[in-house]
């Protein structure tokens, strides 16, 4: 505990942690097992191009998923563009503001506009209800986001759609193993986009991946995913170099080995953070609805200034000053950003929820190099904060 | 040598070589270097988002190119797509039919509208003559393409894009440690692309850089390769996942070291096909201007049928059958491949050079695995074909 306001490594006190603590850092195979896997590689002098680690993670993961099929990509905004352009040629996507910029961009890269909604305050994802004003003759799909390992809405969005006659896609890519009342996400719509990014549970230092269980549309997919013949060559509208290298898949499938046992130690630490940050004003961890089952990789907080007496931004300033590397998701909201901040047609509403969420909102690091020590001074850390929330303020304003 | 036209592979005799022998099979750096570097790797526990290994690549491949800037990237069609998104952000891009389909498929990614031009019949590549008749008020550039490891024509391409006012990009994939007058490709027009591909003579096994003499273009490109905030950060009309890991910059560095006992030993093997083909009527090894520094990666054929008396598909067929996995390239033309083939805003023109060449090109494979032996006898095969070439026509004709 920090006894004094200038104990905090902001004001010049000593750092808590000596080294950062990353937002997520990479969940690690045992090394052994990946020289073995890569000296294979070697001998088989095959990198590129669908080899064989690569058909054999497409194969595992479609069976974790339990969906019918799953392609293998290069990262998880490389499936989005990929998907995007095998649903919908053109006309306009619907897509939460609250997401990260890769969601929203990877529609304009494949040739789509998209056009920004709100959220739901209570779920922060998108519902029937915040994207149905935005649905005209132009909209071509629903681009939803399953933000924070949780499902986002999966069975009354598919009902939209389908009245609707417009494509579903889900941004995937926190929702790694996740499910909605026992349906595996990866299921759900057309078809949804999955991130392996160092980032994530599932990691092949970077990649990505495609699930869907329309036949069709998967063979689109794997035309698109490269400008080589492959198994399956159908008409697209356009490829690209989408590959998944087999060092990737290779890191991604012993990874997917480990999944229970890193789902098992996020949740752990996701109960230390529970405990540790329970009581203190202001600030809550976001929980999860009972019937989904989430993967733990993320653990987001919502600071309330009005209650806690103290602005999100300050926890960051003062949190990543002592090495632990937060983030404020998605500050400022993608219609605030470039290029879409000043775009009639995407940006066409307000967006009350997201603006909020994005003013308070505050991922905080987990990953398998931490302890549960680590997080309980993580939280003394925050409850101090709040503790002294009225000297920190004052000193803050008289900081350079 | 086949004696009867019954033992070859084709026909049902032995395949000449057990194992296939690829276009250009990845060229391996020793185990152990591998190793270490990507124990480093671990230890840091840092895979993507421009680590020290990439930084460390970036500057490397910028000092072998002799240019002031190297952004590292995903792939090759990433740094295409990167390098067209940051210097044209809307009109028509001229661009070569006779190309791999990534060149053109990069431009639409970008949002751009390829128009399609012909190639010049002796360098098999794009001149101002061949380009100007397609430069319109909508002409926002020309993307040229650096084919088979010779340079495009750099300096009258320069003067004309300066005097029309349009960008002028280079697809150097295939051009890695080439030169023209001793310049360096990597610093002719606004911008060129590189690949690091598994089958090009520096490798990552995947991989990708641009590189530019432009201090605003370099910004512009570094702020496009990711959703990080990075050193760099200037308005730009779109961003990507296009980071490099440091898997693939560990392996490009190791590459890079080896660059000049690669090229040396391309040249062996290309001296020996010279030597091979040579005298075999009607089939030509494509040889480089004296001015130029080629990296011997490319083994090209052109088959002249009305000499040699068989057509270059049954050299295809023939080859393929005894393991020895050589290309059509460019076959059939981009102008009659999806999605240009209907387009007109593509494809407004005739291509007769690319038509021609497409119906006689034919790569062969060179790689580290391959011994000067297995090109003699690569060459042998072909005087044999040349030389039964009526038998050889009957029997094609029958088989099924």
């Amino acid at each position: 505990m920090k006894k004094r306001v200038e104990d905090f490594a902001f004001f010049g006190g000593e750092k808590t942690f000596q080294t950062p603590l990353h937002i997520a850092q990479v969940n690690l195979p045992p090394w052994e097992s990946v020289t073995s896997a890569f000296r294979g590689i070697f001998e088989r002098r095959y990198f590129a191009n669908h080899g064989p680690i690569v058909r054999e993670l497409d194969a595992r993961f479609a069976e974790f998923v339990g969906s019918r099929h799953a392609v293998c990509v290069t990262n998880g905004t490389i499936a989005l563009m990929i998907l995007a352009k095998a649903l919908a040629s053109s006309g306009e996507v619907i897509v939460p503001s609250y997401t990260f910029p890769a969601t929203v961009q990877a529609l304009s890269w494949a040739g789509l506009t998209p056009v920004l909604c709100d959220v739901d305050p209570e779920t922060q994802m998108v519902t029937p209800e915040t994207i149905a004003p935005h649905i005209t003759p132009h909209t071509s799909g629903i681009l939803a986001v399953h933000l924070w390992g949780q499902p986002c809405a999966p069975e009354s969005l598919e009902s939209l759609a389908a009245d609707r006659g417009i494509s579903l896609m889900f941004d995937a890519c926190h929702s790694i193993g996740c499910a909605y009342n026992n349906r595996k996400v990866g299921n759900f719509g057309n078809g949804e986009a999955f991130s392996f990014h160092a980032t994530k549970i599932l990691s092949g230092g970077e990649g990505g991946c495609i699930t869907t269980n329309d036949d069709h549309l998967a063979e689109k997919l794997r035309t698109i995913r490269s400008f080589h013949p492959g198994e399956t060559f159908v008409p697209a509208a356009l490829r690209i170099n989408g590959k998944m290298s087999e060092a990737q898949a290779a890191l991604a499938l012993l990874s997917l080995e480990q999944y229970p046992q890193n789902k098992a130690a996020n949740l752990r630490r996701y109960e230390a953070y529970r405990l540790g940050l329970a009581g203190i004003p202001g600030v809550s961890l976001l929980s999860f609805d009972p019937d989904t089952d989430n993967n733990y990789q993320y653990i987001v907080l919502d600071i309330d200034e009005s209650i806690a007496g103290i602005h999100r931004d300050i926890f960051f300033k003062l949190l990543t000053a002592e090495n632990i590397i937060c983030r404020r998701h998605f500050y400022p909201g993608v219609h605030n950003m470039p290029p879409y901040s000043k775009m009639e047609a995407t940006v066409k509403s307000r967006f009350p929820v997201t603006d909020r969420l994005c003013q308070r909102a505050l991922q905080l690091p987990t990953s398998q190099v931490m302890t549960e020590a680590d997080v309980q001074m993580i939280c003394e850390l925050i409850r101090d904060i709040q503790a002294k929330a009225d000297p920190i303020k004052a000193r803050v304003s008289d900081a350079p």
